[in-house]
């Protein structure tokens, strides 16, 4: 039986080459039963004419479903499904469903329903996205990590590529952060003392899976990144909230009992206050008369175009008694999904265990590229690109808020990609970022920050990181435009 | 000042093209701070005659790090350290540790200590591994994983590879196992009962942490895998183990009281007995009378190459009460760390916020190659090239086992990649595992495996899924000779 070349035709949605669509197309048609053994598919003059494509692309299709078997040629007769192509599954269709199972019983844990706020999946086709942590696809270096991705993926990093790693890193990537990333934050550490982990958020997680139970209490800044609170929720400890200052977190308020502080010194999350080196030291005192461990999330210290970064918290540390969290999501890009830990060995033992538990290890292609795309210097490079377009885009944000009369609650002294603002009392920052929705413009509002939600009703972030610079100031006039006719 | 030649080197271990080793050698020499701004590079000429390479490779090196600015040009008189050349830090190291930090107290839960063996690192350098689970070079389709994988970080697909996608997966990954991989298992769900995971080890953790608690009982086979014990443990939840029989887990032996059912019907690991039909609809009986949810782990149904796959449990499961765990380790390669959970919409939604908060989402540039990988039909082809090799190497395995007299205590009815072996009572396999190492040869010993370790002292496994045909029969020879020579 001949397959009618009517019935044949291109996803007009689908992605790639012409002649690998029209692979899928066959090989999808035969795996769900549509084309079985032995029928003959159209020629490939036919067939070309029908979906409009060059002859030649049908063919160059048809040898590669012969050398996968979907297809066997018979000389002049034409292509055939091959006999032995990979056959649909021949199980009868499973009768509905009467879910049977009481569910909200038989869930021993939730996990859903945290204050980590829901996200706009298309944020890209949004006019003005002032929106924190995605990519701007205009600055990545997408050229070179292409060619670092391919050397990973050569014959000499096979094993790399393929091999189940157990509870191991990459060598390679190991061996750059401890020598030349942790040294620019001066930090020194060696194997035993590194971690990489599935980007920042797992090292956190990861952390507070090993550091606190039921019993124990860990202190967080407020406000804080809100995916943190949810770690700790679901961890059952003890949360205590302390206010942030201009300088960030202030060691006089922890208060006693604390076991494990949370903090952001570099840039406070979401305020963008950097901690003075007085500060810090002060921190680290009260931390030891706590007998406190502390969790330092450096997160975004490259972005550090206005003056260089201090040096980390963990640099600071003599007693092993911070714990370093480092991420690439920032400088590179966030669905990398790669961080890293750094602290005393024994508690790194801990969390390399239990790392193994959960997932075993990050996927080593990844690694490796990454750790090409660091040794080869495209990371700094490409840092170095980054801070030229965000100095210029802060610029235009600085003189478009000026210039609309909008109020600043925190800049970042250092440099960074976002503004913690706030409005005017009254304000409320949900309605405000859904009448900017609507308007094509993207904002963070601020009650998800907050341990006390009601505490972030006026306040919003607005990022600079993924919008083109020429949009920022009709897009800072939209937020005042529509703060001023309020409500 | 001028950099000398002679303080220039490749590393001879190095990998990567010669330009790239020169690159990054200048780099990783700029970072420290070895080469400082302003200083002389020695000429192309020159560095290429020390090197030994051509000239112009140096030239080319040259150009890059000029435009990736580590280097700058004048004219006639050559290259030198950019002024504005990534600078290296200059904080002072720190000074030593006194570590005051007593771990054994500040670490709130251990991960460390399980029964998951150590694994042996270096194993593709013995001689005759008999080893479960890892990829065999001489079997993976590298060539067109390259070409999915370049694909998938082409300009189209540039938001798949970059993007936070949150808690979701990537729509063509999630798209091809719902329409092409689950109806070979007879199973049909929507999107909103899948959920992506780094492996089926990740997958288990995440169905461990949602359905169990202190006051729930899970039910695991007797041998096991011995990570799902690590999970349990770590869940501390009750564990009762059933000892398996040759048909696998006996339904009427499950103890009353149990929540959660751990099962591997298509082979049980490591036994590799296949569930009969009939004692698969009395466990689905059984576990609706115990009320209890049963974990479907399906590894390996794709290496079925002596008769077809029974269908999956899920597949008959009309309660909804089977939650199917699937992975690409297997048949794919366990380093990408790609697997799948299938179950009712309500349990998804739990893992799926569990997962987000653990680690987000895998990575998007591994989902989408897998995608292309699977829908181009690849995988197929994979899988049918890895089913005619191993069915070479089991005859091989079968007949050098009859050769050398060993008994088989599991070798699975439709295929798989391992057989289950015991030798005579007083053999101890963690002995023999020793002395088969010292002769390079690596096989797994039982008592991982056992609830209770001693039952597994005279069992052992050998799979044949990276061992070379022609090694087979001298390797067995040399499992042989060592059992006769006992102790």
């Amino acid at each position: 039986m001949a397959i009618p070349v009517e019935t044949i035709f291109l996803d007009p949605g689908a992605q790639g080459t012409l002649q690998s669509r029209i692979q899928q197309l066959f090989a999808e048609a035969i795996l769900s039963g549509r084309f079985r053994a032995g029928e003959k598919l159209p020629s490939s003059r036919r067939l070309a004419a029908h979906l409009g494509v060059a002859r030649i692309t049908v063919t160059a299709a048809y040898t590669e479903l012969v050398a996968s078997d979907y297809l066997t040629s018979k000389g002049r007769s034409g292509y055939f499904v091959s006999d032995t192509a990979p056959k649909p599954p021949d199980f009868p269709p499973p009768p509905p469903r009467l879910d049977a199972v009481d569910w909200p019983r038989a869930l021993g844990q939730r996990f859903s329903g945290g204050v980590t706020p829901a996200r706009v999946p298309d944020w890209s086709s949004y006019r003005y996205p002032f929106l924190y942590g995605q990519t701007d696809p205009t600055l990545f270096d997408h050229q070179n990590w292409r060619q670092c991705a391919l050397r990973a993926l050569g014959q000499r990093d096979f094993a790399s590529l393929t091999s189940d790693y157990y509870d191991r890193d990459d060598p390679e990537l190991l061996a750059f952060i401890a020598r030349h990333i942790l040294p620019r934050r001066g930090i020194s550490a060696g194997p035993e003392e590194i971690l990489v982990t599935m980007g920042a958020q797992n090292a956190l997680w990861l952390t507070a899976q090993v550091l606190l139970t039921q019993r124990r209490t860990a202190a967080i800044e407020d406000p804080c990144y809100p995916a943190l609170r949810d770690i700790l929720t679901q961890s059952r400890c003890h949360v205590a909230a302390v206010p942030v200052d201009a300088d960030g977190l202030p060691p006089e308020d922890l208060p006693e009992g604390t076991d494990v502080i949370f903090t952001t010194p570099s840039h406070q999350c979401p305020t963008t206050a950097t901690m003075p080196m007085a500060r810090r030291q002060a921190l680290l005192q009260r931390a030891a008369d706590l007998d406190a461990l502390i969790v330092e999330d450096d997160y975004e210290f490259e972005m550090s175009f206005l003056s260089p970064p201090s040096p980390a918290l963990k640099s600071l540390d003599r007693d092993g008694r911070v714990i370093h969290v480092g991420s690439f999501s920032k400088s590179l890009f966030p669905g990398l999904r790669l961080g890293y830990l750094v602290g005393a060995a024994p508690f790194i033992r801990e969390v390399r265990a239990l790392r193994a538990s959960v997932l075993r290890h990050v996927p080593g292609h990844i690694q490796r590229t990454a750790a090409y795309f660091l040794g080869l210097g495209h990371y700094d490079s490409l840092i170095r690109r980054m801070s030229d377009t965000l100095r210029t885009r802060r610029e235009a944000m600085e003189s478009a808020i000026a210039q609309h009369g909008l109020t600043v609650a925190g800049q970042g002294a250092f440099g960074g990609s976002s503004f913690w603002m706030q409005a005017t009392d009254g304000t409320d920052s949900d309605q405000l970022a859904a009448k900017l929705r609507a308007k094509s413009v993207l904002i963070d509002p601020g009650r998800p920050f907050f341990f006390t939600p009601q505490d972030g009703a006026r306040h919003y972030r607005i990022a600079y990181s993924s919008i083109p610079t020429a949009r920022i100031e009709p897009g800072i006039a939209l937020i005042a435009e529509t703060l001023k006719n309020w409500p």
